[in-house]
């Protein structure tokens, strides 16, 4: 498997502390199975593999026989999904992670009232962490599948999330940008902006901790500060974000196909909100995104985000 | 001046024919004066400068007594920018290009329904021409900065006036994919998929003549086609788009940002819809992105649109 530089780091702060299990649903895919193999055989986490027996058992024989890997039996990839929400409800599992399975499906296991991991008040937001060559140090941004147009309560609560993925990162102070297609607050055109005033008022009354949260800016203003002098911005982020929150998810779908297509990236992600953080890499990710994704599933999880 | 490979191609367009006029409002910063320079040594347009006579006088003075650039004298950006305007209503210039004049001041005198530029039931939308490196060639996308939300109509408008910017730069038959955060239609999460069916639909039936029109995809799925097999998308446009078309101003300008900040993409844009092209580049362009965008506008001009 190919490695990323940069993503190391997040292998790394996985492998601190006690080792967390992760509960994965249905795991028919090529690209799960190696990824899963390869965060065991490096130490980052345990597995429960749930369904598919037969494919797990040729791919990590020697784990399941050091018992570092278990198997649970399941008829579909639907029973799959239930039975790690499960799991993960009996405090077996830290992580759950999705296999061949549609996102839909595993979502709506998680978001039942009864039996699923979303506490009331909660949200669940997708968060990917890039690294870019063009960039001098990985990029946080959201929301690029889940969330499709939050309000200011979603918005905070992503805000927070948000922040918890830099700390477990080792950022102590993050530096968060609003996004936004210019600097202009415009409460009739585009309501978000009045949103950001908002938060960025909480985060200076320290509402948030530790952090320097700004906007609206757009990517350029927020990530290079020479198009902020430029533009006459003088913004505390100073180019500098390590956090960029989307307006809604057109724009962070856009900037997250953008950079992995065209600027070279590469990427991890996670959805948070529920009471573990999960794993929901898509169809098109390739083993080394899964990996990564497990890693900074980690990560969120022991920092408690 | 730094030249761009791909983008030269606009350039020879633009000096094919009878030589254009660009009134230029408020000439005041370098980047401009450079820009109209080049272009005019170029023999691309001969220019009215608006405003700023000495800047000019030092800037283009052989210009100047060789009879291709005038000069007309004003007191004020504002009063330049409607100069410009009435210029281009006599008849005098087939393009306008804004200088140190804020877009707003432009836009106003261009919208003005007595004195203006814009027909009744037209709309104005930003197009942008990339040379993105990592893409195999050009590609056209908007709008990135003036229409904020577009309704059906004004998609159709903004579709249209994407094909005559294609076919502007020679190309046929244009692939143009109408960009979303997924391929599914969700007609209550998202309306704009709706409008994209009907789009598609028209396109079709040979509406907008030859052309191929496909959507929702998202940008991955539209420009690689590798991506589009993975997800199982059997898209015509085959991972070759020529122009993006995004669901609103935020993706857009979230891509323009992205590939011009992290995938060195080298830009030209222009605003269509009213009685000629606007060259209505921002305060952070340079010299290049300016004088290509000249090059752009004249294209689009000499075909009409």
């Amino acid at each position: 498997m190919k490695t990323d530089k940069r993503l190391e780091m997040l292998v790394e702060r996985a492998r601190a502390g006690r080792r967390l299990k992760v509960a994965v649903a249905w795991p028919a895919d090529k690209s799960t199975l190696n990824a899963v193999a390869q965060a065991v055989d490096n130490g980052i986490i345990d597995a429960i593999m749930i369904g598919c027996a037969d494919k797990v058992k040729e791919t990590m024989q020697k784990a399941i026989e050091d018992g570092r890997v278990t198997l649970l039996d399941v008829e579909s990839p639907a029973e799959a999904a239930q039975k790690a929400v499960e799991v993960v409800r009996q405090g077996d599992a830290q992580l759950l992670m999705k296999g061949l399975v549609s996102t839909d499906v595993v979502l709506r296991a998680v978001l039942n009232k009864e039996t699923g991991l979303l506490d009331p008040g909660n949200v669940l937001t997708h968060i990917s962490i890039g690294d870019i060559p063009t960039y001098n140090k990985l990029l946080c941004f959201g929301d690029v599948a889940v969330m499709p147009s939050p309000n200011l309560t979603q918005r905070e609560a992503q805000l927070r999330y948000m922040l918890d993925m830099c700390r477990s990162l080792g950022i102590e102070e993050p530096r968060v940008s609003l996004v936004h297609c210019s600097e202009h607050v415009d409460a009739r055109h585009f309501p978000c902006t009045v949103d950001y005033v908002e938060l960025v008022k909480r985060a200076k009354e320290g509402e948030f901790g530790p952090c320097i949260v700004d906007g609206p800016l757009d990517v350029k203003t927020s990530c290079c500060l020479e198009a902020a002098v430029t533009k006459g911005i003088d913004s505390p982020l100073q180019g500098q974000a390590d956090a960029l929150i989307f307006p809604e998810i057109e724009s962070g779908n856009s900037f997250y196909k953008t950079v992995t297509l065209f600027a070279g990236a590469t990427i991890a992600c996670v959805v948070l909100g529920a009471r573990v953080p999960l794993v929901v890499s898509s169809r098109g990710d390739d083993e080394m995104t899964k990996y990564y994704s497990i890693a900074a599933a980690c990560c969120a999880a022991k920092k408690g985000a």
